[in-house]
């Protein structure tokens, strides 16, 4: 596997790719790579012939009370993974490189920016539409690989894709778990052995909320405050939000009836977990996917 | 000539003509073509194998008092000086393929687009940054012409493309003049036949200050005191700013020493008239140029 450092270099690589006809698949991360990514990379080698991911920790998406310089940077280890996992080369930029001196240029996704983790983390999303456009432009993606646990990041570059008029398909891949439902996280590293445990909550909130909506129920306040209750149950968790949204706009719903996400974020000691559940109508009922 | 109205359609032909090795030059205007825009044209059909102009009036960079409404819109004749200059392709996209319901993605350079004509017009260079890059992204231009009489917008659009990796390269051309010095605008046409001769004014200040730098005044309060001397001198002018700035940031100097601008902006009747002047340091001392 090739390692990039440099933006000329990886878009002479990457239009290289492009003439010689190949379909590029893209794999963004920040690193720190588990079993999720490796999930993301792996569809990408099945639908692609040129395979790159990226490691670049984003400084602009981090709130200045956030855990930037805490965030696990295991680099090593992802060269192994990406290596395994045949990964055609990775683009591994510094901070310099991305945002040089005197950069000025942000992308805003307004409206499904504001809510959730846009409102608990004020200009995280400008931060990641920005990154991700600049990758995009970098790296000429036919295909870009997602994992649906970030699932209002996912329809937020989904909407700057379409807004702008750029080329680049998201593929938006199922959340990878651990055994007792936890979603891979490079924040889980965070927790200790008694917080790991407790972190199952948010699973189990949404499970609940499943169980419910296979009951009947579609009024989104019961079902909000069916989350609150099993989030509520776990002392070590401090609810940040718990919701049903419009799975286009990530605006609250009154009734399930549409497509909808229940979301929530929830912090479990030094970590914030964030974990959902899609909620699709079929022809023969509501199905979930967690 | 080929007039295409659609997103999809122009994407399939601008990539047609990529994957054809062509060398895509791109004229974005507004339409009220003059010769200014015919230069753009010219100059991209000496340096390019496939040269495609755009017509959009851009509603995202009007503000709500502005004269969108007013602008002048002579498709007929625009038609005819594209197809004489023989233009490849025309890219004529309504209002709604632009800006769809739903549109909400804007693209904002920090910094450059808050002064001058960014304070005079607020937004006004957000709705500029914003269409030329879904513009680039539709048209995939090698080379992107535009004319120097805009210059903070032209410096705006270079930031843009170079803090977003874009692969646009932009060609700035000579400001075109009428014979007594006025720069070619399509709002030239609000102008009564008192207000057209009061309007030189613009050009006869920026001269007046020439005169000053040939002399060896470097001090810019004093260019500026010179410029607004002359356009005080003229009853019907109202002057929005008349100032010198560094080229790069647009922010004000004290005392020329590198590159920079002599930029006005100036009302004259209902028209809002801008213009300027390039002051480049050389071996032999300072160039101007008008």
């Amino acid at each position: 596997m090739e390692t990039i450092r440099t933006v000329p270099w990886m878009k002479e690589k990457a239009r290289e790719a492009r003439r010689e006809q190949q379909i590029i698949g893209f794999v963004p991360t920040m690193g720190a790579l588990h079993a999720g990514h490796l999930a993301l990379v792996e569809r990408a080698k099945k639908e692609c012939s040129t395979v790159y991911a990226s490691i670049f920790l984003n400084p602009a998406q981090f709130g200045p009370n956030e855990d930037l310089s805490k965030y696990p940077r295991p680099l090593a280890a992802d060269l192994e993974k990406l290596t395994n996992a045949r990964v055609d080369g990775l683009f591994l930029p510094s901070v310099e490189e991305i945002y040089p001196s005197g950069f000025s240029t942000y992308v805003h996704v307004e409206g499904l920016s504001e809510g959730l983790e846009g409102r608990s983390r004020p200009g995280h999303f400008r931060g990641v539409a920005t990154v991700v456009l600049k990758l995009f432009e970098i790296l000429q993606p036919h295909y870009a690989y997602f994992g649906r646990k970030d699932a209002q990041q996912v329809r937020i570059i989904q909407k700057m894709v379409h807004d702008l008029n750029m080329d680049a398909e998201l593929v938006v891949c199922p959340t990878v778990r651990e055994a007792d439902g936890l979603a891979l996280s490079s924040r889980n590293t965070y927790l200790g052995a008694e917080e790991r445990k407790a972190a199952t909550v948010l699973y189990r909130a949404l499970q609940a909320a499943g169980e419910e909506l296979a009951a009947g129920v579609r009024d989104s306040l019961e079902l909000q405050r069916t989350m609150m209750r099993i989030l509520g149950s776990e002392p070590r968790a401090r609810v940040d939000y718990a919701k049903v949204v419009d799975a286009e706009t990530f605006e609250p719903v009154v009734k399930v009836a549409k497509r909808c996400y229940a979301v929530m974020a929830v912090r479990v000691g030094m970590a914030r977990l964030i974990d959902n559940m899609l909620i699709r109508p079929e022809a023969e009922g509501l199905v979930v996917e967690l």
